[in-house]
């Protein structure tokens, strides 16, 4: 049995080294004894100089495995490289929805030349009219349909004909004479029936389907909910146009919690550590100069207590203690309800149940930290007084996260857009700015007992 | 063809109505009519009395269904509030991995008991052993093993005679006589190759395996690089123990991601909205309390300057714009770091890559940052020294925020730990404290010329 982890780095290095010694051909077999997913792995690692040296060595198989593995814009880039009518010969082994991905990805003109050279393009043309983040630009073309008056022998036999290349085929499905979705036979079932079963009578007719024009998400979600390993794509009179693979809603699903990730942490869309940096500024930058401008609103909140800080420049001391234990506080309530948006736990109409819970939990939390700021005030500064400001302003302003933390997510999600996206900045600033207005507030009113 | 996605809402009334006016069968016969997902959607929905009272009177394959949808938590509350001999007849129509959980998760002498009322307690007892977020525990017991000496056509003879309820079969594994892991045959290969073809000429010997004490991330990565939709698990001797099936790793890649979102945010664990609220405090009190005493270090640098403040009680405007800021541009950078960690993007050996990447972007962001808060400052406070320090101060803080971004999450991870977890309280800490110690420093120098 062949080891399944490879070492990348090793086998990097064989296959360069064999491409130095002028010999392409040993570096092309290195490649071809992986699988595909580690083909592309140790490919994408080449310089383009060698990846183009490499891939006219490699089985046209092989080139359309790994064009498949790769990320979008490497398998593009890779793409724009090669010329129309090697591409073609490529595209016509891959699955016909990453073939259309891929042409949707590279200049319109090539992409014409490519198709017009393609064997295969009428499976590919009809898949490239859909949005890339619809259920339509997820579908690949269905392979095999069976028809509902077949009987379980004339299903295997026609089975037998068309086994395609490599493609693994999950759950067979029914139309009929109008191509419209019927039902679903399994692989398994269709074998351990007897032969002269009618599909009609061995498929099930409860079927989940979805609409080519819904969104990919929804695809996803649907066949998570449902454990399904194919989702087929009808339009809106039922007529079967594709389906949908497992390995798809995988990816989707990873690919949106990624989304979320990033966007909690301020960054608008997937930026992989090795962006070129033009891209990574435009998508990191814009974050910046909005938080900056929402921190005017507490530097304004700063200023106009500014006599109180002269008469006592001590209890600056406390400014990052209140703001930001508050500023942790609102980032825990916000952090679960927009991952509870995203997994369909929580809805608007149940906000005000939310709300209360959060203010309980937000309560006790605040109390416990507070006494331990005044009792922190009270052994480093020997001030009960400042203590006590300062620990009542952290725990109004951590109650105050349960009410922002849960309503501008859910305002936002409720709006239609993504609660990960402005939420961050929102809360943040609002606590902020509430701290310091609690803290001086309360410090001016009792400065005469402070100094 | 049945709406493929239910109202749960209006089920629920509908159910909740025939429990009232004391029609159970009725409530029942609602249930029974929908998908598995939906039926535990509705079910976990009604109160524990409305759950015990409708229990009895479904099937026990839709109880089996309902126990093995709901979370772990509800499941076993609900399995806890059941007589032995009940559950038993419930655990033996699950799946044997689910069964297995389940009983790990109710008290040990109920799960005796439970186990010695259950026909199938030897499927399920070998899955008890091992724990619960390695491969061994995430396996279910390999219901269909092929022979190397089988024919195609015996093989499928024996399928027909084992089919079991309602389980899919994805992948047919086959061992030798010693049980030891050999090959696989997909079901599609079986049906349409020769019935006199021999299993082990038509099986792929290059079969990917996960040991029993792996981490069950590492099984799921497996499946998602590889697009398995089952992966057997064998012991240090290659011998077949069980198989993960892909619905595990779906699930298991949307956990990993949610707790990232989680320790991001600042809490330990998964804390659904509705927690109970002891337990929610216990997961993020922790978490307020560390970040209180990190902020001890900022309290410290703000205090040493006490007499620069106290000088200037202007300056004090400008401390969220400074903090604000380079915290933000810390946390996309710690963002990326984590999120590409857990993917395998990064890796220690080329930290320094990425941190002069880090930085080169950070010099960028810095620069344009530090120019805009310069020009807030001519304009808002008159004075263009006052804006060159904090702009400065930013830049710097900024640029500080590409190596500890990265160096902190990266160390996290060598010495195994998550780096998810603790990185953003360090990180916030310190460019806190540096930001103001950059800003103050640089005040305290020019105080001369500022006042």
């Amino acid at each position: 049995m062949k080891e399944y982890v490879i070492n990348v780095d090793i086998l990097l290095g064989q296959v360069r080294a064999a491409l130095e010694r002028g010999d392409p051909r040993s570096a092309a077999a290195l490649i071809e004894a992986l699988r595909p997913a580690d083909q592309a792995g140790v490919f994408d690692d080449l310089n383009p100089e060698e990846q183009d040296e490499l891939l006219p060595r490699l089985k046209v198989e092989d080139s359309a495995d790994i064009l498949e593995e790769l990320e979008d814009e490497d398998a593009a880039e890779l793409a724009g490289r090669m010329r129309a009518d090697e591409l073609a010969e490529i595209l016509d082994k891959m699955e016909p929805d990453e073939a259309a991905d891929l042409l949707g990805d590279i200049k319109p003109e090539k992409a014409t030349r490519v198709l017009d050279a393609m064997q295969d393009a009428n499976e590919v043309k009809p898949l490239l009219k859909h949005h890339d983040e619809t259920a339509g630009g997820l579908m690949t073309s269905a392979a095999i349909v069976l028809k509902t008056g077949m009987s379980a022998k004339t299903a295997i036999s026609y089975l037998r004909k068309l086994t395609p290349d490599e493609e693994d085929i999950y759950y067979l499905f029914v139309t009929d004479r109008e191509n419209k979705l019927k039902g679903v036979v399994n692989l398994r079932s269709l074998v351990t029936n007897s032969p002269t079963a009618k599909i009609a009578d061995i498929m099930h007719e409860d079927v989940v389907s979805v609409r080519v024009d819904a969104d990919q998400e929804e695809a996803a979600n649907l066949m998570k909910r449902y454990d399904l390993l194919a989702l087929p794509v009808v339009d809106v009179n039922d007529h079967l146009l594709g389906v949908i693979t497992y390995d798809d809603s995988f990816d989707i699903l990873e690919d949106e919690a990624t989304e979320d990730i990033y966007r909690l942490g301020g960054i608008s869309e997937e930026t992989p550590s090795d962006l070129p940096l033009g891209q990574a500024v435009k998508k990191r930058l814009p974050w910046l100069v909005v938080n900056l401008f929402m921190a005017l609103i507490s530097a304004a909140v700063l200023s106009l207590f500014e006599s109180t800080i002269a008469q006592m420049a001590a209890l600056a001391a406390f400014f990052p203690i209140v703001a930001g234990v508050s500023g942790s506080a609102g980032t825990q309530t916000l952090t679960v309800t927009v991952r509870s948006i995203a997994l369909g736990e929580i809805e608007p109409k149940n906000a005000l149940k939310v709300v209360l819970n959060q203010f309980g939990l937000s309560l006790i939390n605040g109390l416990i930290v507070g006494v331990i700021i005044t009792l922190i005030a009270l052994i480093w500064k020997g001030s009960g007084l400042l203590g006590v400001i300062a620990g009542v302003a952290t725990l109004v302003n951590i109650l105050s996260t349960a009410v922002t933390g849960v309503i501008i997510p859910l305002a936002i999600h409720k709006f239609k857009s993504d609660p990960a996206l402005a939420s961050p900045i929102i809360v943040t600033a609002l606590t902020d700015a509430l701290g310091y207005l609690a803290y001086l507030g309360l410090a001016s009113a009792a400065i005469a007992w402070l100094i």
